[in-house]
């Protein structure tokens, strides 16, 4: 792992940029004499890590005490395009706006993309978890699900999960879903226009976890209160602290 | 309004049990120079206000700084007992054990127990909002969620509301819910024996509420989490403070 930059923000946390072999990431660290928990964060496929909200959040719970990281995935942000992804998300983009089903173009954009995605979440995971100052346990926070559901599967060092949405999510994930047993917060929109809400209940009903909690707004994709960001922490720290 | 006993609790609440012509309540206030927000408290139909969870809550939300009120329905706690109330809870609980569709019965218990106790909560609210310290704006939290939709719609003095469970409300109250605008809390159990989760979804997605959030957590009727209390007061704190 190569820090290529660093900065000290105004709320006291360092930002860096990395690279480990081709995937760039970000890590937020808080001032802290302890080592502080680690917590993973993943934005919906296609954003970047320098998407403004994801920026955001991870600024927030990186001041509340926790190392947050994100890692570009394959083919967005930093990373070279990649056609089939490209031609992908538009033929998804295509199929939204005139209202199509979007199972079969989702399930080939995305279960590819997880698939390739884990990986290099789980090397970046080793590497961080050997920096000075972050001593486990780790957690996971973000709104990509399906990327968050393989990883509680297979990753036994993460000990709890924060999603949100979740209306779409590959069959592979749906069904594997079962098989997540740490303690999860289950964020979704009720009128999320990209993620159907009968899919995202039967989605939360579908965990094996014994301690999971869901939590439901009014409005759309981005209509998430900000008072949720809080509540997302003192998840975080009856877990992770 | 007349205090019949006072008791200064551990935790600095004054718990005073007060009669109002034949209505008998209970108030917990907290040692505050301000004066505080109000809280309605209103238990499942045919548990009396000595019930101990309801007693453990209102004493918690006191410590936060709030008013806490509750009273008895008619034919419940310290009232005399309703030969009829008491055969329709002796149906409800026959048809609940056989299996047997509770819609009618239910309606025929809790409607006009329902009707019955709006008046007496707001002749009770109109006592407490002249007592010293109590400030308003008043908010609702309790398990009787018909109780807390018709007084939200009848109420305007009622600023926000906490309810919980809610799978089983007469049908008026789940034509007037649309009529609920002040900010709520909806609380459920994912797997509430006696609150059919279709029907309490339901319920939330018709609140006519701009601002209005979901909490459910795995479980059955009594296994509400300990930290759904917090939030609980954060809820109220965000509204009423």
């Amino acid at each position: 792992m190569r820090f290529t930059s660093a900065q000290r923000l105004d709320d006291g946390v360092l930002e860096r940029e990395f690279t480990l072999g081709e995937i760039p990431g970000t890590l937020w660290t808080p001032e802290s004499a302890a080592p502080v928990p680690l917590i993973l964060m993943a934005h919906n496929n296609g954003l970047p890590k320098a998407d403004p909200r994801l920026v955001a959040r991870a600024r927030y719970i990186a001041a509340r005490g926790y190392a947050v990281a994100t890692i570009d995935a394959a083919g967005c942000g930093d990373r070279p395009p990649s056609a089939a992804a490209e031609q992908a998300r538009a033929d998804l983009r295509r199929a939204m706006r005139a209202g199509e089903p979007l199972d079969e173009i989702f399930e080939s954009l995305v279960g590819p993309l997880v698939e390739g995605a884990v990986p290099e979440w789980r090397t970046t995971l080793d590497a961080l978890l050997e920096l000075p100052g972050i001593g486990g346990p780790v957690g996971y926070s973000g709104g990509w699900t399906a990327l968050g559901i393989r990883l509680a599967v297979v990753e036994p060092r993460i000990a709890a999960a924060g999603f949100f949405a979740g209306g779409y999510v590959p069959r592979a994930q749906r069904e594997e879903a079962r098989q997540v047993t740490v303690p999860l917060l289950f964020l979704l929109q009720w009128d999320d226009e990209g993620n159907p809400r009968q899919r995202a209940l039967d989605l939360f009903d579908a965990f094996g976890s014994k301690e999971k909690t869901l939590h439901a707004n009014l409005g759309g994709h981005t209509g998430t209160p900000s008072f949720e960001l809080e509540d997302g922490c003192r998840f975080l720290d009856r877990h992770l602290k």
